[in-house]
């Protein structure tokens, strides 16, 4: 092991007592973004973070003011220009936790237990950024120097949608500049198995409503003789699929970026099989496009999901309602266009329209996939850091959802993101209970202090 | 003119200052029975309506109690065995009151402006049971006898559902039998057509609930690889009417009743043409089984309409919910069975079993259609006054939904009902500004003083 390293690893072994008591200070801050501004305790979780990254030697330390809560940044650049720059993403925001009477220590009283802490914010992610620090102060104090140019920003608005992360991102861009990103809030499979996440799919978010008639009908006195909106959305929903589960949108397929082989080898590794999905699920039996696997179907291939219904009335069951929406919420995968997407709906649509009734739709939001390439420098490097702590190679999963975030980081500084973490798959993040599952976590400190190294070096 | 019938119309004439007072005394009594138990003012609106019995002779005046407000009762019966027993049905409980802001009077401040006596519960119904009242009271003061046994009884519970009307009905038989029923709670098309109502549809009301995973999932964690419950449900709503509006439920129109020429002459005299539902619907077009009318499809065909649902969870747009659900009204017309009308909706879902979801349906509620010969002696008595009173015939329709008190007392007392009124159809029941029309009210006490008349000779 190289010196620097080897130093850095001590370092943060001798001070795990410290480390864990930042996770835990920090953690006693219930910064929950989702309360109405100003919000005293996000305010202070801010500043403790600022205060940490001082202590740990990094400078030029700010809180970058947004339309809501501030992020905290500071940077280290001592590694110079031959040195790649690395912005780590985190967040010191957390999820509120309202249903106290479940969790068996209060969820803002951090508790260690057995090999886990835990606390609201532990394992999401606040745990994860004093990893951060903590594989970064083991360089600073030991070898005063970091292998990478390393900035850091903590946003404070992650788990209410980022929404004013953009706007920062844009006004901050020179401050901010790096060769690319990493992010430790994508957590990993389970604690033997390291995890880089190297794709995201894109998503769009649509309204479709159907309106029939001016106010409420009383279904005795109507019902037969005019439209009702509820069937007519029903059946727009129910023919955006055909029987095997395949999207029917015009075109929605016509840009989708195929499988390779070598991707469908590597998610056929993954331990999330038919029997895992059944499991988590409860459901009596999968469904969807065939031809792929489960994992294939989450990662790899778009989907159109209806997630709300709403019906406007006083919610009686004797009226047929004026009024029918749905929410549509489609995922997409490289190199589909969320514009594009939207039009196949609006095409479909067209395709179906019935006298009786009003058809609109209205695009809310979207944004296309990524896929990071996986030779990507950032990539091997987390590789050969994961496979040197975990003594195994890591997984590479895609992930299913969308992370408003590193799509802001893509958008505005025009940098990809390393996704990984030691967030385990039954930390309670959201939930009850929420914890930080200790070992794992130092192995986490240990394999960035790893990534940092390897980052330093350059690869042909 | 017969002479009892002269004194009675001149009776009326002469008091119509106290009958009108008498409509606005009892909507000053707030009487909303949806307000949770006790409410004097209900209890105070039925002491009201006794005394007021008492005030006009009838005898054996009495307070019913139920589980809920109770009923008035009162008879007249001296007209002795070889005369029909006719049981007038009428309620005192009102529909709430709560958007007063737009009110031009208070609701529970009756006041007369023009034509109109503006309350909440005038024409819904107290003004159409003072009418029956001053009827039955104009021959008691004048020729100390009605042509009919009257007996009358005012329940306190229509507006939620008579829901423990048939209890009472049940326990009361005895002083409650009848010949045939008069209700005056079902208005008239126009001041100028005089309507009488002698269909009900019936119903099944049913829901439906489509059961997934066993929690909200993140659509895009999960998304494309489980049956969502919104698609399946919406897939099997789709499915419960053809492109032309026909019901698929297997068997379902085996017993429908066919509509006779002679009603379907009838139903065309009705002013409710196309243009009409139109208007009142604001739909851009008309829709529904072919081969029928807008009256006949909303009278005398089953219609099927999902008028609500209901999907668990958080209300987010980012996740697949557990399970989604529709409550599915059916309309039934005679001779249909709500019971095999449910298990035809059983087979349906059987047909369209999907290994991914699962379906449960559950009866809620039901009953059958009722339809009265149009030559019923009660129906024969009403056609002769109501066209002595107007000049011109009444119309015949049949009501597209159902009235609850119309089948209890069909169920308990095996009596069907003369279905007719002096509510107009602006009169705002329900909405603000409820409101009385005097002259049309005047006429209506006049038409049924002759039904009484009319109802009291014997028609071969």
């Amino acid at each position: 092991m190289v010196d620097s390293v080897e130093q850095a690893v001590s370092y943060v072994r001798d001070n795990d007592t410290q480390f864990r008591k930042d996770v835990a200070s920090w953690c006693a801050i219930p910064s929950v973004s989702l309360e109405a501004a100003p919000n005293a305790q996000v305010q202070s979780a801010a500043e403790w973070g600022a205060e940490r990254l001082k202590k740990a030697g990094f400078t030029n330390i700010a809180l970058l003011p947004t339309a809501g809560h501030p992020a905290v940044y500071g940077e280290s650049l001592t590694a110079g220009p031959g040195k790649p720059t690395v912005l780590a993403y985190g967040h010191y925001d957390v999820q509120p936790a309202d249903d106290r009477t479940n969790w068996q220590s209060p969820p803002f009283e951090p508790s260690v237990r057995a090999e886990h802490l835990y606390a609201r914010g532990a394992s999401d992610m606040k745990g994860q950024v004093v990893a951060v620090i903590a594989a970064a102060e083991a360089y600073l104090k030991t070898s005063r120097a970091l292998p990478v140019n390393l900035k850091l920003i903590i946003e404070g608005e992650e788990e209410i949608a980022s929404r004013n992360f953009g706007e920062m991102l844009q006004r901050e861009r020179e401050r901010l500049a790096c060769d690319y990103c990493l992010n430790t809030d994508a957590g990993m499979l389970s604690p033997s198995l390291p995890t880089i996440k190297y794709g995201l799919r894109g998503g769009v978010l649509a309204r479709l409503t159907v309106s029939g008639p001016r106010t409420e009908l009383h279904s005795g006195h109507f019902g037969g003789t005019i439209g009702n909106p509820i069937h007519a959305l029903c059946s727009l929903v129910a023919g955006l699929h055909d029987d095997g589960g395949k999207v029917t949108l015009p075109g929605f397929y016509d840009r989708v970026l195929e499988i390779t082989d070598s991707e469908r080898r590597q998610l056929a590794l993954l331990p999330t099989d038919e029997g895992h999905f059944l499991r988590v699920t409860g459901v009596p039996a999968l469904f969807g496009e065939p031809g792929f696997t489960p994992n294939e179907r989450t990662c790899a291939r778009p989907t159109v999901e209806v997630t709300k219904i709403e019906i406007p009335g006083a919610g009686g069951v004797a009226a047929i309602p004026p009024q029918a929406s749905a929410f549509l919420l489609m995922r997409l995968v490289p190199a589909q266009d969320p514009e594009e997407c939207y039009q196949s709906l609006l095409e479909y649509l067209e395709s179906r329209t019935e006298p009786a009734v009003r058809v609109e739709a209205t695009y809310i939001d979207g944004g296309p996939a990524t896929l990071v390439d996986r030779t990507h420098p950032g990539i091997r490097a987390m590789h050969r850091a994961l496979e040197a702590s975990w003594g195994v190679a890591p997984l590479y999963t895609r992930e299913g959802g969308s992370i408003i975030a590193v799509s802001l980081l893509e958008e505005h500084l025009g940098a990809v993101s390393v996704l990984t973490g030691f967030g385990l798959p039954d930390d309670n993040i959201h939930g009850v209970n929420e914890r930080l599952h200790l070992p794992t976590w130092r192995k986490g400190i240990e394999a960035l202090i790893r990534f940092f190294h390897e980052a330093g070096i350059s690869y042909p």
